[in-house]
C-alpha cells in the first residue's frame, strides 16, 4: 500500500509553524506496512491544493491530509476534495446537531460559518473529533483512499490513534514493518559497523547504522506478516547485537540518556547533585525532564561566577593554581556538589560556551567529572567546534554518559 | 517569480532527520521577490524523483533542491535532472581537479565514485562549495531554472547566501516582500487585534496577529521594488503599532525574551540570581543561552528537595504554613536566591511538573516570584494544562516576564 503525506497550510507552507503532524504521521507507517512515497506542503490556495490531491490520488492509494479543516474562508481541504472527485457536499443533520452543542456546552452560539464543518461528500464519512470542532474525512471512492485530519496535533494525533489506525490495520493484508533501534555510546560508527558485521548480511531483519548526538543506533528492521512474527525475526538478531556491544547498548527505542540514568540510580538508591558552570543548568534541567526525577536528584548549584564556585566549596587553591576552565576544577566542583548537597554522587562541569575565550582556552572547551562515593573521580574533556546551545548540550551529553559510567561500576560492584 | 522547495533524501521523508534546509529557505525567498508556492520531500528513488523535478519545473520558475549530491549510488539529484532535460553529465576536468585537491589536502586519494561529484550538462554550472566535496548546480533553460544545492545545512546555507542569494537578486525585476514582527506580552490576540484595528486596514503593508508560546505577534509585511522602500513603507506602521502596544511590546524579529530581559539587566548594571524547583535549572539555562551572560547572571540554585529549600534561607516557618507548592514559598525562593548569590534580584520558582499532584495541589501549577532590591516582591499563580517539559517551559516564560516587567520598572524609576 502506497501513501502520500500532505500538509496543508501557508503557515506550514513560510516555515512559521513548525509541521509535527507529517514526522509523527512517516514515523507511524511502516508498522502499518504502508509504504510512503511522497510528503508535500501546499498553502491554502484552491488550485494548488486540488491539483495536489488529485495528483498523489493517481499515484497512491492513499492520501492522508492535516490541516484545513478549520471554519473559515482559507480552509480549503474539504472544498479540494470535492473539486477532485466531482462531488458536491451537503450539510449533515447530525453532524450538525453535534456541532451545535459542542458550542452551546461551551456558552457560545455556533457561528454560521462553522456550518461547514458538518459537510459531507457521498463517497465520505465523518471522523469523530471529541477534541475540536472539526471532524475527520474518510474518503473513498474506486479503490481510492483519502484521510482528511485536522491540523491541531492534539486533535489529529488522537484521531490517528483511535480512528484512522485501527482502521488501516483492519484492512491491512500484507505485511507489517517494525523496528527496534538500539543506542550505544562510547563506540564509534565505523567500529559499530565492523563489530557487528556478521549480522549485516541479513536482509530480514534488515540492520541499519547511523550516527545520532547521543552515541551510535543500530535499527534493526523486520518485515513480516504480522507484528509478532516481525518481533520473533529481530528478537535473535537483537541478542547477538547486544552481546557484541555488550555495555556500550544503554538502551532501545524511546529510552533517553537521563531516562536510563535515573532508572539506574532509582534501582540503585543512589542520589544527585550537580554543580554546573558553562551549562547554565541544562544538566540538572535534563535530569528533571524525567517524572518521578524527586526520587533520586538532591539538586543542583549553577556557579556562573567564579566566587560562587569557591563559596560552595570550590578550593580557591584549585581555581589559583589550574584556572577555573581546568580538568581539577571541574573534580572539585563534583565533589563540592556530592558533599554540599548531601548526594552519593555529584557532577561537575566547567568549560567555556563562548562567544569568547575565558583564560586562554578556546570556545568549545568542556571539562566533566563525576565524583561518586563508590569509586574514585572521573574527569573527560574535550574541544567541541561547534555554537553556544550545542556545546551546552554535548557537554550535558558528556555528563550523562559519565554518570551511567560510574553506575554501572556502583552495579558491577553490588554484584561481587 | 514562482518557486517550490524540494528536500531530497529518504532520511528526510521518514523523518529521521529533520528537515530544517526548506525552512531556511522559505524564510528568505519573500525577500527576494519570490513566491513560494510548494514544498515537498521525495526520497531517494530516481522515478519519482525525475517525476517530481520535472512537475515542479513545469508549473514554476524555480525549482530549488538540496540534498541528493553526494557520491553514493544513493544521491540521485544529478542523474534526475539529467533525466528531466534530456541532456547527458560528461566529466568537468577543472571541477576534478579541484576535488582530487580537496582530497589531497586532506592527504587521501579522492574515491572513485566521487567522480559523479564533477559532472556537468549543457544547460549547468557549477557552484562553487568550499565547504564540502559536492559542487551545486545552477540549471537553465527554456527561462526555468533548477538550482540543487548540497544537503548539509553547513555547506547549503553558505551556497545560498554567497552564490545563490545574490544571483537571485541580479536577476530580480519585480517587488520584494519584507516583514517585521513586533513580539507583545500579558495581551489576549483579541485585544491586539481590538487595539491595532485602525491599522489592519491597510493593505501594504499589510498587518497579522499570531498568538505564540511568548506572547502575541504583529507581523507587518510590505511589499515594494527595493527593500529600503519596502522598510519606508514600515516604518510608521511600526512606530503606530509600538504607540498603541506601549510596554507590551517586548522585542522584534530574533528578539527572544531572554536577551531581551539580558539587555535589560546589562544596561541597568543590575545582577540577576535563581532558585527553582520544579523547573529544574531550565530557567537558569535559558538565561546563560544568550551570549555575555555572565555580566549579569550570578547564578543559580536547583533546590529539588525540601530540605535544600530551607538549608539555602527559605524559612522552615513558611514552608510549614504554606506548604512548597505555595506562592509564599516562591517568594522565600526569590528573596534566598537574591539574598545568597548576593544579586539585585532574585527569581524563585515552584510548582507541581508531575506526573503526580503534590501537596493535594494539581499538576501544572505554578507559582512564580521576583523579588528586586528596587521593588516589592511579584508572584504570579497558574495551572498550566500541559506535559512536564511543556510546564517547565510555560513556567520559565512567564519568569522571564515577571523579570522583564520588574526591570521595566527599575528603568523608570532611574529616569524619575
Amino acid at each position: 500500500m502506497k501513501a502520500e503525506i500532505l500538509s496543508i497550510g501557508t503557515e506550514i507552507l513560510l516555515g512559521e509553524i513548525v509541521d509535527t503532524n507529517a514526522q509523527y504521521l512517516a514515523s507511524r507507517l511502516p508498522a502499518l506496512g504502508i509504504d510512503l512515497y511522497f510528503k508535500a506542503v501546499v498553502g491554502d490556495n484552491m488550485e494548488r491544493l486540488t491539483e495536489t490531491i488529485g495528483r498523489a490520488r493517481e499515484r497512491s492509494d492513499i492520501v492522508i491530509c492535516t490541516g484545513g479543516l478549520g471554519p473559515t474562508e482559507d480552509d480549503l481541504t474539504r472544498e479540494a476534495i470535492c473539486a477532485v472527485l466531482g462531488e458536491e457536499p451537503l450539510v449533515d443533520h447530525e453532524l450538525e446537531a453535534t456541532l451545535r452543542g459542542f458550542f452551546v456546552r461551551r456558552g457560545y452560539a455556533m457561528p454560521e460559518r462553522n456550518v461547514k464543518q458538518c459537510w459531507l461528500i457521498p463517497s465520505c464519512r465523518a471522523i469523530p473529533n471529541p477534541r475540536g470542532t472539526a471532524p475527520g474525512w474518510w474518503v473513498e471512492r474506486d479503490g481510492k483512499i483519502i484521510v482528511a485530519m485536522p491540523g491541531p496535533p492534539s486533535e489529529m494525533t488522537r484521531m490517528w490513534e483511535n480512528e484512522v489506525a485501527p482502521e488501516l490495520v483492519r484492512r491491512h493484508a500484507g505485511s507489517v514493518l517494525i523496528t527496534r533501534t538500539l543506542k550505544t555510546t562510547g563506540i564509534g560508527e565505523g567500529n559499530v559497523d565492523e563489530m557487528v558485521s556478521p549480522l549485516l548480511k541479513t536482509r530480514n531483519p534488515s540492520i541499519g547504522i547511523y550516527a545520532r548526538a547521543d552515541g551510535v543506533q543500530l535499527r534493526i528492521a523486520a518485515k513480516a506478516p504480522t507484528e509478532a512474527q516481525a518481533r520473533d525475526l529481530i528478537a535473535p538478531v537483537e541478542d547477538e547485537a547486544r552481546r557484541i556491544l555488550g555495555p556500550a547498548v544503554w538502551g532501545a527505542d524511546e529510552d533517553t540518556f537521563e531516562s536510563v540514568v535515573g532508572d539506574m540510580a532509582r534501582v540503585a538508591g543512589v542520589t544527585i547533585a550537580t554543580m554546573e558552570s558553562c551549562t547554565g543548568g541544562l544538566l540538572a534541567s535534563t535530569l528533571t525532564d524525567v517524572p518521578g526525577a524527586s526520587v533520586y536528584f538532591r539538586g543542583g548549584l549553577v556557579s556562573y561566577q567564579t566566587e560562587l564556585k569557591v563559596g560552595w566549596g570550590v578550593p580557591a587553591s584549585v581555581v589559583e593554581e589550574f584556572g577555573v576552565i581546568s580538568p581539577e576544577c571541574a573534580r572539585a566542583m563534583a565533589q563540592a556538589a556530592r558533599e554540599r548537597l548531601e548526594a552519593s554522587v555529584g557532577v561537575g562541569i566547567t568549560g567555556v560556551a563562548g562567544p569568547d575565550e575565558q583564560e586562554g582556552k578556546p570556545v568549545g572547551t568542556v571539562h566533566v567529572a563525576v565524583d561518586a562515593i563508590w569509586a574514585a573521580p572521573q574527569v573527560m574533556s574535550y574541544v567541541f567546534p561547534s555554537g553556544r546551545t550545542a556545546i551546552k548540550r554535548r557537554a550535558v551529553t558528556v555528563a550523562l554518559g559519565l554518570l551511567r559510567q560510574s553506575l554501572l561500576g556502583h552495579r558491577n560492584e553490588a554484584l561481587v
